[in-house]
C-alpha cells in the first residue's frame, strides 16, 4: 500500500522567521529514505483554528500527518487541543505520563510548575509515544483509518521519537510488518554524478528485489552520503542484508568512503589518530582557524589535538613557522607550515592550508588555488587543489579536503 | 487595509530535505517587520497540479501569495506555467527579458542553451520584476483583486527582489502610498526581556502614531536586533524619522548597540581597528579557532588581523604563550595568553579565551566558566563569564563575548 504523508510544523516563531524550520527538511529526508510518499509541508502559528484547519486539509490529501511542535508546557502549546478537536474527543490526563514528568523534576531537585502537567493531557483514544529525552511525550492519534502523529519541536527529541515510533508505524501501515534498518556511508572525493555512475550496476542489480535500496544525499562539506536501507523479518536479518550491501558498495567506491556510520570527517580523523597514538597540530592561512574549529567540535579532541597557528599575515608564516621567503601560496610554504607547526607544537602530525580564498587573485594565483601541506613521519609534502565557489565555499572545501588528505595519509 | 500574505516554496529538493528552506523564514521575518499579516507557509514539489492547488488554496485564504523557486531554466522549473494556469492565461515570451538573458550570456562569453529563454516566458497580464543579480526575472501576477509574486529560490536573488519590488508593492496594497525604510541596530550584552523593558517607554511613546515602529529579533550569536521601520511620503523623510528614533534608542541603550547598520560584531571590531591603525592577534583555548574563523570572514581582514594560536593542549600554553604553570582556566592564564600572543605576532592588541566548554568540569570549574583576556596598550586584564548552554553554545557565546570585550576596549 502506498502511504502518503504530510508534515505540519506548528509555531508562531517559525512564521516570524525567529527560528528556521530544519525539522521539516529532516523529516522529509527520512520519509524519502523509507519510501513514503510525501507531497506537502505546511507551517502555521500557535492558533487553534488555524492548526485545526491545516490538520483537516492535510488529512483530506494524505493518510498520515506528522505534526511537529506545540507540545510544550506553556499556554501557547496547543497542538494537543487541536488534535483533540480534529478527532472530536476530549483531552484526558494520562496519569502514567504525569508521574514520569513529576519524577523528572524531582530527580533534578526542581519544583515543577503545574503547567507541566498539561503535557500529560492526551486526546481520548490516542496512544502515547513515551518521552525519552524530554518531558513531552509524543502522540499517535487515529482519525478514522488515518493517523496524526505529534512529536516535539526540539530537534533531538523529534528525531529520536520519529525513528523509534513514527517511521516504524508508517512502515507497518505501508504493509511492511518487518524491520527497516538504514545505514549511511559518507564519501569524499567524487561528484554526485560520478558516484551515481559508479554505483549504477549495484542499483540495477538491486532493482529486482528493491531490497536493500541505495539513495544519495549531497550534504555539502559533510560529504556525499550513500544511504542503504534494508527490510527484513527481523532487525538482525536487515542488518545482515546491509552488511552484505555495504561490502559491495565499498568494493566499488574504495577509500572515498570515510565513514560507514554517518560520522563527520573530523571524528573519523580523530579516531585514526587515537588508534595510532598520534597527535596533531595545524597551521592555517586561508582557512583562518576553521580546521581547528572543526577539530575541537569532536568530543575528546584534547586527547589527540595539540593546537594550531593561524598565520594570516605573511611575515607571521616566516616568524612562527619558518616558512622561507617567497610566495605564500606555494608548495614550499605549505610544506614548511606543516613541518613547522608539527615541530612548534611537539605533535606527531602537522597539517597546513595556504591559498587564495578570493575574490581577487594573490601572487598571480586565481581564487580557489589551495595548497594542502602534510607532515607525517618522514613524509612531508603538499598537494595543490583548484576549488570552486565563493570565498566562504573555497574555505569550507579546503577544510574538509585537508582533513581528507590527512585521513588518507593515516592509511585509511 | 490589513493585507494577508502567504508564502509558497516550490521545489522537490525542499521536500526531500536536500535543501533546508531558509527563504521562508527570511520572508516571514520581513513580513513581520513590515506589519503584514502572514498566517501560513507551504512547501510543494515541482509538480504542476500540486503547485496550482496550493496557489488556489492560498489565494482563498490570503490577499497575496509569495511563491519562491521554480523560475529557473530547466524543465523542472514550472512555477511560471502554474501561475498562468491559476490566472487562466497563456505564457507569452517577453522579448525585453529575452534580450537581457542573451546579453548576460554574451557578456560572459558563454553559449546560451535555448532552455534559458524559458525564463523570458511570462503569464499574459503579469508584470516583470527586472532581474538584477541572476538570469530569472520575478513576476507580479494579478489574480482578480489579489496577487501572486514569483521570486527566484536562490537566496540572494530572492532577497534583493523582495526588498526592491515585493515588499513595497505589498505596502502599497496596505494603503501605504509611501516609502517604507527599515534600519537594524544590533546589540550585545542584555537579554531580550531586559531590552524590551528598557525600550518600553519608547515603544509606548510611538504607539500613538505607529510610526516609526520598533521590533526585536533574537539572532543568537549575531546579537539581539532592534529593527526600526518608518513610513513617510519620501525615502528622505522616512530616513529622517529613523535618524531621530535611532538617536532616542541609542540614548536609552548606550554602548550595547554595536552596529546601526546590521553589521556583524567582527566587522565592527575590524572597522575600529582599521580606524585606529591597530592590528590584532588572538590566543584561543576553549574556542579552538572560532574567534579567528569569524574574523577572517570579514572582507579585508588581512589589513588588521595578524593571526592566532589555538593552544588546546595545556603545555602548548606554556611553550608558545609563556603562560605560567597552574590552572589554565584562570585570570593569570587568560592575561598571559593575550599578552603572549600579542608579542608573538607583533600585534598591537591581543585577545584570548580560556574556559570550560563542558560537558564535564575542569580544574574544579563548572562548564560555562570562561576567562576572556585582553592586552591593549598598557592595559592587560581578564574578565570571567559564566555562559549557559551546551558545549557548542558556550563556545559560540565566548566568541562574540570576546569580540564585544575588544570592541569596548577600543572605545566603542
Amino acid at each position: 500500500v502506498a502511504v502518503r504523508a504530510e508534515v505540519l510544523a506548528v509555531g508562531t516563531e517559525l512564521l516570524l522567521g525567529q527560528i528556521v524550520d530544519t525539522n521539516s527538511a529532516w523529516i522529509g529526508e527520512q520519509l524519502a529514505l523509507h519510501g513514503i510518499e510525501h507531497l506537502r509541508q505546511t507551517k502555521v502559528g500557535d492558533n487553534h483554528a488555524r492548526i485545526v484547519a491545516a490538520l483537516r486539509e492535510a488529512l483530506e490529501r494524505a493518510d498520515a500527518v506528522i505534526v511537529c511542535g506545540g507540545l510544550g508546557p506553556t499556554q501557547d502549546d496547543i497542538t494537543r487541543e487541536a488534535i483533540a478537536s480534529v478527532m472530536g474527543v476530549e483531552l484526558v490526563r494520562d496519569e502514567a505520563v504525569a508521574a514520569v514528568i513529576r519524577d523528572l523534576f524531582a530527580s533534578r531537585g526542581r519544583a515543577m510548575p503545574d503547567n507541566n502537567l498539561r503535557q500529560a493531557d492526551v486526546p481520548a483514544g490516542a496512544r502515547v509515544i513515551e518521552q525519552r529525552t524530554g518531558t513531552a511525550p509524543g502522540l499517535l492519534c487515529p482519525v478514522g483509518d488515518k493517523v496524526v502523529y505529534a512529536v516535539p519541536g526540539v530537534p533531538h527529541e523529534m528525531r529520536e521519537m520519529l525513528e523509534r515510533a513514527v517511521l516504524p508505524d508508517l512502515a507497518a501501515r505501508a504493509g511492511e510488518r518487518s524491520a527497516i534498518v538504514s545505514r549511511t556511508l559518507r564519501t569524499w572525493g567524487e561528484s554526485e554524478s560520478r558516484l551515481a555512475e559508479l554505483l549504477a550496476p549495484r542499483i540495477e542489480a538491486l532493482d529486482g528485489t528493491g531490497n536493500p535500496t541505495i539513495a544519495f544525499l549531497a550534504s555539502g562539506i559533510e560529504g556525499l552520503k550513500v544511504r542503504l536501507t534494508a527490510r527484513a523479518g527481523t532487525t538482525a536479518e536487515a542488518e545482515a542484508l546491509l552488511d552484505a550491501e555495504e561490502a559491495e558498495v565499498r568494493a566499488v567506491l574504495g577509500s572515498i568512503v570515510f565513514s560507514g556510520a554517518d560520522e563527520p570527517m573530523e571524528a573519523v580523523v580523530g579516531g585514526l589518530l587515537v588508534a595510532q597514538g598520534r597527535t596533531l597540530a595545524v597551521a592555517e592561512s586561508l582557512t583562518g582557524g576553521l580546521v581547528a574549529a572543526r577539530i575541537v567540535s569532536v568530543p575528546g579532541a584534547s586527547a589527540w589535538f595539540r593546537g594550531g597557528i593561524v598565520a594570516y599575515a605573511t611575515d607571521v608564516k616566516g616568524d612562527l613557522l619558518d616558512v622561507p621567503p617567497g610566495p605564500v601560496v606555494s608548495e614550499a610554504a605549505a610544506v614548511a607550515m606543516a613541518d613547522g607547526v608539527r615541530a612548534r607544537f611537539g605533535a606527531d602530525v602537522g597539517l597546513s592550508t595556504t591559498g587564495v580564498a578570493g575574490p581577487t587573485e594573490q601572487d598571480g594565483q586565481p581564487p580557489g588555488t589551495v595548497w594542502l601541506g602534510l607532515a607525517v613521519g618522514d613524509e612531508v609534502s603538499a598537494v595543490r587543489l583548484r576549488l570552486p565557489g565563493d570565498r566562504e565555499r573555497v574555505r569550507q572545501l579546503a577544510v574538509i579536503s585537508a582533513l581528507d588528505r590527512l585521513r588518507h595519509a593515516l592509511g585509511a
